[in-house]
């Protein structure tokens, strides 16, 4: 018998250098960025968040508010105050000095890369910033964002951005897309479907919120039937402001499908506020199998993100509000959990469910045998905490073997902070280049399918998975 | 005081060069095979399996159809037909095309790695399959096929197998082994006692299994120590035809020590079929109890497989039956669960319970810690979706600091595609040099020791493991 | 746009010197040692520990026990008899010639590291033990230990140790710590108080427990109030005793905040004997919750050791006792169980809650969010069976990214075996260079930051993180 043809040894040295030529080859590609949590309006009339240094990179990152909190630093410090006062806040220089003060608890952390990135990307400052240093940067950075071409628009083009697409509430206007659209500019920015205020019914502001879909879609919503219109309304008004996904979260992913009958028993105890947390699970669980459902017929591509206890603590929660660095991840089962949406509708292909998760523990045990069988699944980068140098790499490693690469759907960097999506694609594709690299030396792929497995990872994947072809 | 001995430090080029000599000196060693599901009439008179390259590759391997599923590829395309339906298959070429057209999907995956590596060390081929040369490819394995050298018997030696099982329904008659074990032939094919189908008692098909196995065992089987009485008798017999071990699988380990009269209680409730879900869960855990007693009194190693969601999709399930990659992984948790056998029987080295999950979780969690301290219990290879590159690397980091080597069993092959028999033990062996070349890099054990355990790990633990000395 | 600052690509080679450079600058720095369970006579008047080879290295540790008793080892051949006979034991001869014999079952283990590493450091022994040198490794080592300069207050300063704790039941006397404080020696020896005997409602001899709590406080204790006073009144003791620190001990990190009424009335059931498992859980997780508010008080840190299954065989325990090997890990979840502890305490940074964990899957997941966010929190290093060189890297990649290192407290080595603790600490600073210099060559940290950040990780951390300073 001849010898194995796939060795599995190899030289580092040489790994590295094959990694370096990788990632060189593709870091020209255009960036796709289908997931982001930026406010449109950046691109319609610029933005709030492009004021300062301090609102451009600290007050609204809660990446990096919880790490300065988690050292004792107030909120008010930070830039925030508390909701039901009018406290002065602290100025912008006062925010981007106590910042810089603290900046090395980022050593080492993925916002700290991002960061030093970013300033050096966009500012071509090369020093990390320190107490010392600190007015200076500001100033530095005042002097640039004061300049006409330093404008989303702009930084859209100079990012090399091809297409991208914000998160938007089920009952939004989309006035501002309808601004992009209408004007010249002419470079792609989409909505995306985010239904959860309408869809959970255990949330306090959900029978408001009902009435609003009303008022929006024009219809009296007053029973499931009409529910379910509604929602399928706004799905074609998304999709003809050029939407194409949608995006839902839970804290599990538990999923059903209830008969009529029942479903229309809770949907009427919901209207009239007398649900029971039972009643409130159940509905979402159907409602996610409804939106797959939906999916299917009108090929909007589904996002769920799983895992994430929002506002963990109720007192940050109360006085300062959501998105500021307290949600806590939680395990997640899928197996189980997702069986009665995939018995629906798991091998059917019109669906591309994909899915985000902050359990890395599903990675390998659930979520890539899922991928690597059911026609409709595909996989999500990794997600918040793990999109990091070394939560990459651990999604290659527990991933891949079992899902396969195409049933992944490549990168988007999921941010508010628009600064940070060029540092963010750059340390995906080095990743990438990092591990088709070993995969070379290893001898399980050879160097031609590495470079072309690299145009996938950096753009090819995300282009299809969303189906922007 | 002195400095330390070990330095934990290592330039990674001479460690590859370390790795690559342990692998060397141990890859012309026998391989042992002690679970496989090779159907053993392959040895008596070849097989359906070997007819041509799509059965050798294709249509039977649920690693292949999974991927090829995933993407969209029906199963007719794949050679399997609807179970209730005479619709004709896709010919042999046919699949083949399919298969190579879509190879690339299998990029960075064990399944492409074994392909190649059976293709190279079978028949000679170093292409990659793609489109255009799959049918060359098809005529080449198709004419090696043809040739009376290329035939189970001739490949066990060509593959330099020393033992081998498979694994048999408890209600097998084992003639196939029984024709090998008379023939001139001489190598062992041993069966395994698997009883599934004759515990699980919440199974639609129990009650009938039951008569078959009181038909097979000549006994009136009316009360749960006729039950008993006739799975000792089975375990005599397949002993007496060389069985070494027993299999048993589980989706959750919860095992129990019931009463006399609570387990005859459900056991009478299962004759008339009149079962709750706890009933069977009781009398799961119960029997799972009860064969660690029979191993502790016959010998019988006692192979115990946990963690799959058995046929997950109900429709694929249905149309096509099982085992076609719709098996799924759930969390598992071993430190409550298995605690009533460990308490009955964990002390006892009689007992050889050896251990193997889909949940890598578990790993340095509670399957070392309990295999490094019951002399019962030891852990076999990293299974499944984790027999794999980095799911043994994985492996070796996560279970040997707290195991220790000699807690583990070596590999086993698991598998009922035979070409893949020689790559998969070949790819344990290079991935087992890579770990111990650390270590001793490291400064943790000497090369002497790591030529020693390079031994172990490819030929003397599984042979141990499973009492095959 | 300007290139990304940061390269994620690296040399291995030049990584590899960087790493050593690292250890070498930062080998010299003292060791901070707040948690041991070392005997505290031991530095008042030597102890049986160190009477000889077998009683230093083998029978009191449950690392090197389990080992060879999973391999069919008797306790007696250990050194240890039944609790309820007079059997002779084995003499230390004996003990110390089978583990010679067997030594190779830690080959790759940490504690085959930490003995190699203790015996080249502290014996000036090269050979690895077996079973021919057995002998005489013993009559060199016992030589060794008759030396006058070979005793705990000695080894303490040749050891370079700064400043160490024991761990101390709540109702101990502290006559030992009493003792040290009152003689000439001058080196800090801390007791830590360890108040489970007195909160585990749910123990067998937790109603004594309460009269010696009593007895101990000269404090009448009828009603909660009464003992929560005599609580207080014993960490005062303990902190004039020179005590920084609190350590707890559960099995989940079950938290709540019971009413006055509700945990009066379940401490009077437990005064009677009448309690409910439901009960004692609840008092359990009302009492974690009480200990954060007394450490908000008097400002001893809090150290929480969570997910060991003690005396998990139920025989070992009934005839040998505990501690031998025979705790098993469970999985944890904190993101719940923890949250009404945090949404009380967790952002007081006036509260110092130190998180241990031995499921590892809570690291990336739950931990270093939570440490990363809440002012209150820092993780402990890595605990038990993950103290060692792959749990420490696994520790590293997974929780700093998230948590941030500042979060974090350095190393403690946690260990009962005196001789252990040089090698424990110098293992941790090895395995942190390794990290460090990773972070310096892929560009996230500069050099001069990784030697900052090793001082912190091999002292200053610990220093802070138990307010040392």
């Amino acid at each position: 018998m001849k010898k194995a043809k796939i060795s599995m040894f190899y030289p580092e040295e040489a790994c590295h250098k094959t990694a370096m030529g990788l990632f060189e080859s593709a870091s020209d590609l255009p960036l796709i960025c289908p997931h982001t949590h930026l406010d449109p309006w950046l691109f319609v009339d610029g933005s709030e968040a492009f004021k300062d240094p301090a609102s451009l990179f600290v007050t609204p990152d809660h990446y990096v508010l919880r790490m300065l909190i988690s050292h004792g630093i107030s909120f008010t410090a930070l830039g925030h105050s508390p909701l039901d006062s009018d406290k002065r806040k602290a100025t912008p220089q006062a925010v981007w000095q106590v910042f810089c003060d603290h900046f090395s608890l980022f050593d080492g952390t993925p916002t700290g890369l991002w960061i030093e990135n970013a300033l050096a990307m966009v500012f071509e400052i090369d020093e990390k910033p320190h107490a010392e240093n600190a007015q200076a940067l500001f100033s530095h950075i005042q002097s640039v964002i004061d300049c006409a071409d330093f404008c989303p628009q702009k930084l859209y083009q100079a990012f090399n951005i091809e297409d991208l697409s914000t998160t938007d509430a089920a009952l939004e206007s989309l006035d501002a897309h309808r601004a992009i659209r209408e004007s010249s500019w002419g470079q792609p920015v989409r909505p995306t479907f985010r239904p959860d205020q309408v869809i959970d019914i255990g949330h306090p502001e959900w029978r408001e919120n009902i009435d609003s879909l009303s008022r929006v879609c024009d219809l009296d919503i007053g029973d499931f039937c009409s529910y379910i219109q509604a929602l399928e309304q706004r799905r074609v008004y998304f999709k003809a402001m050029g939407a194409v996904a949608t995006d839902l979260g839970a804290e599990i992913p538990f999923t059903c499908c209830l008969s009529d009958d029942r479903v229309e028993a809770i949907f009427q105890r919901g209207l009239v506020q007398k649900l029971t947390s039972a009643d409130a699970r159940l509905f979402k669980g159907h409602m996610i199998t409804e939106m797959a459902r939906m999916s299917v017929e009108d090929g909007l591509v589904m996002q769920f993100h799983v895992g994430a206890f929002r506002n963990h603590n109720p007192t940050v929660f109360r006085t300062y509000g959501p998105d500021l660095g307290f949600d806590i991840p939680v395990a997640v089962e899928w197996t189980h959990n997702l069986k009665p949406l995939l018995d629906a509708f798991g091998m059917d292909e019109r669906l591309r469910l994909i899915l985000f998760t902050l359990d890395e523990s599903g990675y390998a045990r659930e979520l890539a045998p899922i991928a690597g069988a059911y026609p409709a699944v595909k996989l999500g980068p990794p997600w918040w905490f793990h999109d990091s140098p070394n939560g990459m790499m651990r999604y290659f490693e527990a991933v891949m073997e079992t899902a396969g690469i195409d049933n992944t759907v490549g990168f988007n960097d999921d941010t508010r902070a628009f600064l940070s999506i060029p540092t963010r694609h750059d340390l995906w594709r080095r990743m990438s280049a990092h591990w088709l690299a070993k995969l070379v030396h290893r001898g399980q792929i050879d160097i031609a399918t590495a470079h072309n497995r690299m145009v996938d990872l950096a753009y090819g994947l995300v282009k299809r998975g969303y189906r922007l072809v």
